[in-house]
């Protein structure tokens, strides 16, 4: 590669927990970090199941992605879109410009996997940013209103049904949260339909939930699932979802669900970008990485958090798509970057190791599950140490603060501080009433 | 009107101060009182242009209408749009549902004026409702993010060029906040572009801001915006407006004024709902109203707060579109229907009257202009009367919580805590990179 930058130029694409870290381990390298996003925020994923039941304000789980770089001087910030990559050249495309690079960075996570039903995504939207989250607030919101309108028995029950597809820690999560909502948070509020009669539905194709967790951890969730109303399917695949509802179905025969708000939370895939590598992906449109996480053939170009698919040498495991991995994965890209611009020759990087520093995942208020090693715990101990966990690392001083604020009082009255309706009806009968 | 009701309906359409506070001075009541409304929040519109300038979050100017009437048990909420009004058989027509009254209110205030050009609404967009507040918040800082992207000079230009249209408080705060982002809060933020540079252009059609003030307050607003950095143009009215700048002339003369993000707060008139009523309307669309409030001919209807069009009897002036106007035109009807429906005669309603308790407007940290009768003031303690003043009338305790907060945030660090570019991009360049 033979350019003429006066300093050598680090892309990286995507501004999650990857990205960011990644950028953050040059600092006071003597590399020109360019951070690529196609929004202008660093997202808190692990909270935006808490956006999207009205707990959280949108800006409590993100933060400007200039913000957070503002005092790296070495580090700007492009907001747009990047469509492709020439690997030979050392370009990236977006729009018409081309950002050269020295280094490439590939950190721009996962999307839906409708797994060939794209369709559904119309009618049973994902959870993976602010505006999905806002649009499903808006759908389980919507739901309830419309309810109190029907006069019909039978479509009232349709619109106080909701189905989450995909029983990992997402639709745990937003289980228990849309159960919290009907049961405590709005009863009083309606005076025509009676909210506790909602029913949530979560079905997972496999045979537990929390699949990547251990399973006393999986009976607990879903103990404490069912504890709040919650009914939970297992080895139920979904085999069509339609506007008035889901069929699931075993091999032995078929269910029909009428449900007005349906919510996929059962899979992901790579970014689409990934194939610009010319490379073959796995199954599920991730890059299989080397021992350095470099791309194979490509000794500068790397791709960490979520998008890579690499197996821990020492345990044999996958490293698993949560926070941490991501977080740990970029940060040893952006120190091997920061030493070999300083002269280590690139025969000296290493292998990545991921250490697991445990896993949670919370269920409702004063109940959580959690693994810190062989340890395994649930209850108040787990939500309390969830709670503390998932503000510490919350991006923002602020926002911090602003979430703390939120959750002790949702948690005291059970008031949910962001219910509001925006934004565009995409369903039915709403659109008259937006 | 006869109807097999056991309590009589009084249906109020609108959930703005006026509607609020009529719903409340019918508590008690043995009225059946349904509070209608497009969206399911009640907006404190003071504070709207802090969500236009990324200060506070949605929610937080935001509080459900349910939540609001909670412990009103004689009070119901219905989510929807009224489309027609039957002034006769005493129905209001929401899709295709009819609600009875027995009494009807009328407190859906007003929409944007584009006094015929309609197609400006694209290009420069007003700031009525929460979608309205999240697209200019949106176009503010896209321009900020396409300057930082663009090569040539005079199309940077024109994406730091901001141009609000209108000198009335929300032409005024806008202006104010826009300065102060581009000169406070995210000067460090961007690498390429100095957002110093940004020039912010008040055009107010008038010979002087502040119309309804008292002229030493308009010259008080004019010298604090200059002073921020404003340029403040008046007798200046806008002849074009498309996605490449504003055209603004005298009558000697027009001047083009490149600019990527024009907003428009020039000028409001009454929803269009009030049409239905079938009777005559002032020029902006607004009912003028009998002493009492009801419509001319129909003593049952009323109208309240910026739809109606009110000379008050002792002062001979219009009675303006304030909060204070909205909610006690409100409470008025609202304890005529009470007393009514105890069995006072129609004849004793008495005559509504408009105690002025004062006007203020906000320019920037600790600079406002208010005036309280005949004292006017300005500059800091102008500044912390408005802002005791209205985090006393948000509704909603927690919403008053949390916006101290992140004003004591803002005004301590110049951090605006919601720098969110969020909804799909609806201009120019701007598509590909939403």
């Amino acid at each position: 590669m033979s350019k003429t930058h006066t300093r050598p130029r680090v892309v990286i694409v995507g501004a999650g927990f990857a990205g960011l870290e990644c950028a953050r381990a040059l600092r006071g390298s003597n590399a020109n970090v360019v951070v690529i996003d196609r929004r202008n925020h660093h997202l808190f994923q692990p909270l935006l199941y808490q956006v999207a039941t009205a707990a959280l304000s949108p800006s409590s789980v993100a933060a400007p992605i200039r913000k957070v770089f503002r005092r790296q001087r070495n580090c700007s910030v492009l907001m747009g879109e990047v469509e492709s990559i020439d690997t030979q050249a050392g370009f990236v495309g977006i729009d018409e410009r081309q950002e050269p690079f020295d280094y490439l960075v590939l950190a721009c996570g996962m999307t839906h996997n409708y797994f060939g039903n794209e369709q559904w995504q119309a009618v049973a939207p994902g959870l993976k940013n602010i505006e999905e989250a806002i649009e499903i607030r808006r759908r389980v919101l919507m739901s309830f209103e419309l309810a109190e309108l029907e006069p019909d028995e039978r479509a009232r029950r349709s619109l106080l049904t909701f189905v989450i597809v995909g029983g990992g820690p997402t639709g745990v999560e937003l289980a228990g949260a849309i159960a919290e909502i009907a049961t405590q948070s709005i009863p009083r509020d309606f005076r025509r339909v009676d909210t506790r009669q909602t029913r949530v539905v979560l079905v997972e194709g496999g045979d537990r939930l929390l699949a990547a967790y251990h399973p006393e951890l999986s009976s607990r969730a879903e103990r404490d699932l069912v504890a709040l109303g919650v009914e939970v399917l297992l080895g139920d695949r979904v085999s069509e979802i339609d506007e008035a509802g889901v069929t699931v179905g075993k091999a032995d025969g078929a269910t029909r669900i009428e449900s007005r708000c349906v919510i996929w939370a059962a899979g992901l895939k790579g970014e689409p970008l990934a194939s610009s590598l010319n490379i073959e992906l796995t199954s599920d449109g991730r890059v299989a990485v080397e021992a350095d996480l470099s791309v194979p053939g490509h000794d500068r170009i790397f791709v960490v958090g979520d998008l890579m698919a690499h197996e821990d040498p020492k345990s044999g495991e996958p490293v698993p798509g949560v926070a941490q991995g991501a977080m740990q994965s970029g940060r040893f890209v952006g120190r091997i970057i920061a030493s070999e611009l300083e002269g280590r020759p690139s025969g000296e990087r290493g292998a990545f190791h991921y250490h697991d520093k445990g896993s949670m995942a919370t269920i409702g208020r004063a109940k959580a599950v959690a693994e810190i090693g062989s340890w395994r715990f649930g209850g108040l101990f787990a939500w309390m140490l969830w709670s503390i966990v998932h503000v510490a690392f919350l991006v923002g001083f602020r926002n911090k603060l602003i979430a703390m604020f939120q959750w002790a009082y949702l948690y005291t009255f059970w008031s949910r501080g962001s219910r509001l309706i925006t934004g565009t009806c995409t369903t039915g009968k709403g659109d008259a009433l937006g």
